[in-house]
């Protein structure tokens, strides 16, 4: 049996004299890369290379949209207004697709990042407010996010395409949520183990919880990441088994 | 005889608690919105609310990039890398485009602001900066500046259209420049003096120096300023007597 | 009957280009300017100048703690880890302290601004973060809030002075709370009606409740605002009205 | 022969999620830290650990003070006015002193960092605004700084006690200037040679050219860097050889 998925990491976080991750090497795994508009992370010139590096690998431009806090890294929720937020999504749409054309490609997805990520799982007026932005701005923008969260249903509902994620190397409960990662077990560190449940996720949409009970994980992408030397070793080996197992990884978008 | 001219001004340079101008009132006498883009003045939903603005009241909108610098309006001169400041224009643009496109139009020019605008005047790499981004972003955007500026120079050497503009309410030199604000007699402060000027300006293309001399000033844009109760009422005087001489107000773009 | 109470204002709320309130009018009627420390408003030269111009008028220097948030004023809740929390209001009193220092003054007390000063109402955490940094700092330093919170019940815990504020021109509820803005009859317009609830609270510390009833103000300060024309004639009319009355105006640091 | 120098540093300069040198490391081998006060690196948080480290490490805390410019590292000249830059000095001066003060310690000395360091070398305007700030805020504080700069000369007039540094790993001119890094062989790479040079610096006050001549370096402290791993060793190494060579390494302040 084979499947299809697609792979997806936060890029471009660096700023300034600041580096962080290793951009390239996550390029050569994924399928999607997640941009950082310079709000949480990026500058101009980041946001410049990343995509130039991205289109180079073939890799999709997505636009990893943050609060505006960039001491915070967008790590923390910040009680913006619905509409001041949708601007703030609007603003960093715009400034990373003049990049994306630059390199002749095309903003072609939008990710929440951080704490508005988080927040958009159950924060219903702020959900609305990424997705009125997305849509206002391209309604053929596809919307990345937790499965089951807010956002993505507020995106069915304005008639955007809702792409869910997995992550391999997160346990689940057996409701098919996240394990916290205050909890002992939140993250899956053997590697082998990791490949495998990004290949059960890819090829049966299916996880092993932690109590063993098995849950459906029905992902388009599965998220990778790439801020430590063994994130890469890790986003490497799950793009290697992923194909091993006869898996097309490509972009969803 | 007639003539045709474009009016432009800064708009758009409020930010988040803080209010400059009165942008509804200056956008019933221009033609053409200057809008800041964030860097040095502006939030995400004052670019909102000046582009839905500008395009209701049937205003062209351009993009008036500066250095990134809130705290100095845009008024301190960075020694920026020229790359680093065409990454910098890049970015303003996409970011005021993603509004401009929301509101039903389009970015349709670019206009250095503050500390950039004197650079570009002289500064040959900062001004080539410039104009690499707009050329790279779109090479059919104008570029506005100042007659005689390396910007305009390298906008034409580029193949972008420069657009040159003229101060009705400054006193010009013998030679066609601009007398330096810090001298006596840089402002023209008589209303009905202003107002002759820029008749004289969009007709004949020429201006009073300060000698009594007549000099060529070619310019297709006239810029008011709308930042003061006075700066707002000399605006609606310059549009009425251009109409009232029969003269064609409207964009360049 | 005479009393003694202490009048507030948020003063050095400009920044950049922008300017916010009429500081020299307002220092002219209080003997309280919570400064703002640059996070949320204030640059550095406002900083100088606000605590130049509120020594020279004989006012006491608070500093104006805020969430690190230009863009938003200070308004939006920002969920900061309370030691982060902690070490932006250490950085925040001591760029303040420099130039009352400078200006011959020291920071005599610190209250929380914005969206701060309501978290801090009833947010243990953040409460007991900000109360931390002023008794790290100086334990002599009183701290100013709303009668009740979380902060002056820590701050006193601390072994910090707690000072107690009430607002002459916002409604009360008949156990002692704000009415809220977003309900009709929250701020008391008329100004006659103003002073005389000044008076009310600065000599017997009760204020007449919406319902009639009399309820208890123990407030050892007034908090008046100076960001609009009307705001400052008020302070005016309320330090005059306390005076008139023969209550004692002066600052409780 | 036995001399006695001091050893300095940039320190503190992580923001937020990023991470910048090993503090720990270098601080075992310096005398004197320039920690970064927040305007061109450096946060609270950053601040508050970075001085605690310095204190427990018996390292003497100095501001390092920059332009107000964190995309740019504090690396790009910023045409400010020099009373917006006097204040941007007194604010971070004052940001650091309550970190130092909770940790026991005191602002011991000021040293400017990057683009503002090399522009108080000539830019009088700008060196004369830095000692005025520090002036102003403390006359015993000595200001740290290039042989034969206006810093230092100005420093010198306005009655403050004026600190020069020397670069071991840096080539000399005949005439006791760093050689441009632009120019190949303006970095001394092998160890042995700059802890040799480092010596002679504190013991003789000299430092051979690149044309082989000896010239005059007459500093009371030697600046290392500690941003990469090899600088870090590096450091190490000359604060061993400067103590076996006999040296007295301690701070000046």
């Amino acid at each position: 049996m084979t499947g299809r998925v697609d792979l997806n990491s936060d890029l471009g976080e660096s700023y300034g004299a600041w580096v962080l991750g290793d951009d390239a090497a996550v390029l050569a795994s994924v399928t999607s890369a997640n941009v950082a508009c310079g709000f949480h992370a990026g500058d101009p010139s980041v946001l410049r290379l990343t995509t130039m590096q991205a289109v180079a690998a073939g890799v999709v431009v997505g636009a990893q949209v943050g609060y505006p806090d960039l001491a915070g890294f967008g790590r923390r929720f910040i009680d913006m207004d619905p509409r001041e937020l949708a601007d703030a999504v609007l603003y960093q749409i715009g400034a990373l697709e003049a990049f994306a054309r630059v390199a002749g490609a095309r903003v072609a997805y939008v990710k929440p990042h951080g704490a508005l990520y988080n927040a958009v799982v159950a924060h219903e007026a702020q959900a609305e407010a990424v997705v009125r932005a997305v849509r206002e701005y391209d309604p053929d923008l596809p919307v990345l996010g937790l499965p089951g969260s807010a956002l993505l249903r507020h995106a069915e509902v304005a008639g955007l395409r809702p792409v869910a994620e997995a992550f391999a190397d997160r346990a689940y409960t057996p409701d098919g949520r996240l394990v916290p990662r205050s909890e002992s077990g939140a993250v899956v560190q053997d590697e082998d183990e990791v490949v495998r449940r990004a290949v059960m996720m890819a090829t049966e949409g299916r996880v092993v919880a932690v109590d063993g009970s098995v849950v459906v994980v029905a992902a388009e992408s599965i998220c990778v990441h790439g801020d430590t030397p063994g994130a890469v070793r890790l986003a490497e080996a799950v793009r290697r088994g992923l194909e091993t197992a006869g898996i097309v990884v490509e972009s969803f978008a």
